[in-house]
């Protein structure tokens, strides 16, 4: 095949990334980005123009998902436009990890709560406070419970949720007095 | 400038992965690593031949360093033979974590050794073993000791080394009888 005189080369695609927030993440959103780009008029004069690039952001989505607006890139003589593309990233959030559809939250409990018992209240992206009894068990630093189905949306099946994992940061006291360190060798295993 | 008609293609590469132990990272060591390749005669025949490499890991030397063998690859008409690559890798250590210079021993402590105190016996690379007291404070999930200069050399300054990092994997009983639960009560920070 002959290439024919008139195939134009294009630049190579102008990525952005789009921070987005997991509250955002889980329940949709859309984005109105403004850009700027050079264009040329018929008349071959040039100037800048703003334009609004509109971004639905569907419930779920995966960090690097990329949305692409073909040709929105800076109109120059002899060349295609490059194209805009907008890469989802995941705002740090202040409580929660994401781990794909599921969200993790640290709780910070007292090593007496740990081993004695102790009921927390844990949030969630949605909003609530949900109890959750830690009685009549030992948690360890290793412990991850579970609150099922509310973590994110599935992105190809959004009426299905992951789940809300709960790990613990046990806090131990900086020191302890002689006295109590004698009762721990008494009442504490030895493994 | 115009090119040359014997201008000759080379195909990529060819990579191999050399795992390498922690001990031989920290004395460096001599590999020989035997390849096979076709190779062809002056006078046109081809044939098979085995041929040995010999690769001289220096103390110190990081995951990802490249040696590089050129033309060692096949021979084929017309083409230059490809180059052998080989790069160093870290060999998975039963006890030990590296972190670039230093490395990682996790000591599993019981919670009662983490509260009242406790000597321990580290490993290091070298095969001794260095008693840590760890009496007088209490031990952390997130507590971490050092041991300098029981790491790995420093690739650009082999006498110079890293340090040996020790963590805690502190184990807590499954249970607790109530009785001792109200000892804790009494004993521990509510904090």
């Amino acid at each position: 095949p002959t290439k024919s005189r008139e195939y134009q080369q294009q630049d190579t695609a102008v990525e952005h990334d789009l921070y987005v927030s997991l509250e955002d993440i889980d329940k949709g959103c859309t984005k109105k980005m403004k850009i700027s780009r050079n264009v040329i008029a018929p008349d071959g004069t040039r100037k800048k123009e703003d334009k609004v690039l509109t971004i639905t952001v569907k419930p779920g989505w995966k960090a690097g998902t990329k949305i692409t607006f073909p040709r929105e890139g800076d109109q120059t003589t002899g060349k295609i436009p490059a194209d805009i593309v907008f890469i989802i990233r995941d705002k740090p959030h202040p409580t929660f990890k994401r781990e794909n559809c599921d969200i993790r939250y640290t709780a910070k409990i007292s090593l007496r709560d740990a081993l004695c018992g102790t009921t927390i209240n844990v949030p969630t992206l949605q909003g609530q406070s949900i109890p959750l009894n830690l009685t009549n068990r030992v948690i360890k630093p290793s412990t991850v419970e579970k609150i099922p189905g509310k973590g994110l949306p599935y992105p190809k099946e959004a009426s299905r949720k992951g789940d809300l994992l709960i790990s613990f940061d046990i806090q131990f006291p900086d020191k302890l007095p002689s006295s109590a360190k004698d009762i721990l060798l008494d009442i504490l295993p030895a493994k």
